[in-house]
């Protein structure tokens, strides 16, 4: 199945069910009328979202507008984002100038969940100073999680998958790093492309936890990198299970796997700007790429060998925000 | 105005107006059903509220049962706590055993939201050796702040105060400081006091942004820290504006002080067992109290120079939790 979210002037948007050419849609309607909800008694609405999707693909579906779609969850009660990308995580070392992180695996931190921006919402930032950079990821939303689920009993509990834009202010990164907190002003709110899916729907691409896809990432036009999930150092359910060692988490907790980075960066690219600037640290003495400038457009887009884009395309302008 | 959230068998709960000496409430009735809804709408709530307020004083309610309350939100979209208690920050060196966090005012992290323990609910750990620890501090709800708010324009932001106790789990907490991404396995859910309260209720001990009241805590029915809000380093509107720094705060976000710690330590005794711990290393050498274990019980009760208690008592004890 594929799930996405049609402004309907609600806080949580209108559930829909999209075919798998992505031109029709059906409503889930007012039995189950946003996500958040969906995912609450996914045990209900998973049969009944089934059932619709059987109808759609009869016919019975009516014409989605693009413009009308926000992100699969609008907002949830929680999101975790590890980084899991053993050639990102080394990368980023080399561009933050920072020392090696031991023993301390699967990294994760706790970030906004009021929000996440639609896939083709321009996205407001107030100084380009703050480094404004785009993060390539894949991510799951859970059902609930009772605390202290095993790795192996938590894949049972991934119920949909997303791609994620996680934007990243890196002026403040280090700072907030370097105080073991974690990140606050260096992640305001990540963007969503426009479809949720189950992970049946992704066939032999969804393996041993990890989306067996590449991420094509183009920066204002020209293609930045496309990197796969498959590399992923740590599955899904390896994270849910991580987050779930004292903690129930809540049905529609969304856990990302960090910035997609492959071994083979020389060819497949990056997935954030940052990493480029550590490849050019490495091969040249100094990074030679600037970060984000207002007016720049990222798109983000997972395909198969197939050429189906399971997740639809992010597509999104950065703008300059007003101070209050 | 002194607000609380009654059990209805609904996530959110029912809202109640508390009257001053806490035996009587009124319900906010159905265009206010519970907090994170007035908040949302705070400008409407807050004089409709008002309105019932003085009905309620004027002898209108009905009986109130501390058994039916949970905590004023029993979730909400977004948990950003501080740690601004500068004898806190440095006694938890010493415990930790790591270096000084510097240049990095405001500390804060983002923890989980999703649930809020009333205060006489019973905490559930899977492990003592987890190293269980209360952490007694205040904190602050504030309706809709927009990115780039300054301290000065955050202070009317402030809608209500309340009383937190933030669970720790120690043996998490060095490893997670180190990857620098915060605390995830070192802080499960959070409790609260029964009453929210408008800073106006705090009268002369709301000053400039610091809750001037003692923070009393026992555990196990041993008076063990009665230290003062007043110290806080950093006032909750200069925290406000720091989360706000890059992101809009969305209506009904609670920002946390940290740790309530004073100066004088020696005289008002410590707000978590972990602080106390760092006094034993640097008076003997060696820690000698151990954390909490199963049974035991904390209480935590902020009190006023006449006696009065305006956000109620936490009154709590832990039990061994079970894994799925």
């Amino acid at each position: 199945m594929r799930l996405a979210t049609r402004d309907n002037g609600m806080p949580d948007g209108e559930l829909v069910l999209v075919s798998g050419d992505g031109s029709s849609c059906l409503p889930a309607g007012a039995q189950w009328p946003n996500l958040l909800g969906a995912i609450e008694r996914w045990g209900e609405a998973a049969p009944a979202l089934q059932d619709l999707s059987v109808r759609l693909a009869a016919g019975e579906g009516e014409p989605l507008a693009p413009a009308s779609l926000r992100a699969p969850l609008p907002r949830s009660w929680q999101w975790l984002d590890g980084s899991v990308f053993d050639t990102h995580a080394k990368l980023m070392q080399v561009a933050f100038g920072t020392e090696p992180i031991e023993n301390a695996r699967p990294l994760m931190y706790q970030g906004m969940s009021d929000r996440f921006l639609g896939p083709c919402e321009d996205v407001p930032f107030l100084r380009e100073e703050d480094g404004i950079d785009f993060e390539g990821e894949f991510g799951v939303i859970v059902d609930h999680v009772p605390m202290g689920t095993s790795a192996e009993e938590a894949m049972a509990h991934i119920k949909l998958i997303v791609q994620i834009n996680d934007w990243s202010l890196r002026a403040y990164a280090v700072p907030e790093m370097k105080t073991g907190f974690g990140f606050i002003l260096a992640k305001p709110a990540c963007s969503m492309a426009p479809f949720a899916v189950t992970p049946d729907e992704l066939g032999e691409n969804w393996q041993d936890g990890r989306v067996c896809l590449d991420l094509l990432i183009d920066w204002n036009g020209e293609r930045f990198g496309s990197a796969s999930g498959r590399e992923m150092d740590v599955g899904f359910h390896e994270l849910v299970a991580h987050a779930a060692t004292s903690r129930d988490l809540v049905a529609g907790t969304i856990i990302g796997s960090g910035t997609v980075a492959n071994e083979a960066y020389a060819e497949v690219g990056s997935s954030c700007i940052s990493e480029r600037r550590a490849i050019e640290i490495i091969a040249e003495g100094k990074p030679t790429t600037g970060f984000m400038r207002f007016g720049d457009r990222v798109q983000m887009d997972a395909v198969d060998i197939h050429d189906r884009h399971p997740f639809g395309a992010i597509d999104q302008q950065i703008t300059r925000g007003e101070c209050s």
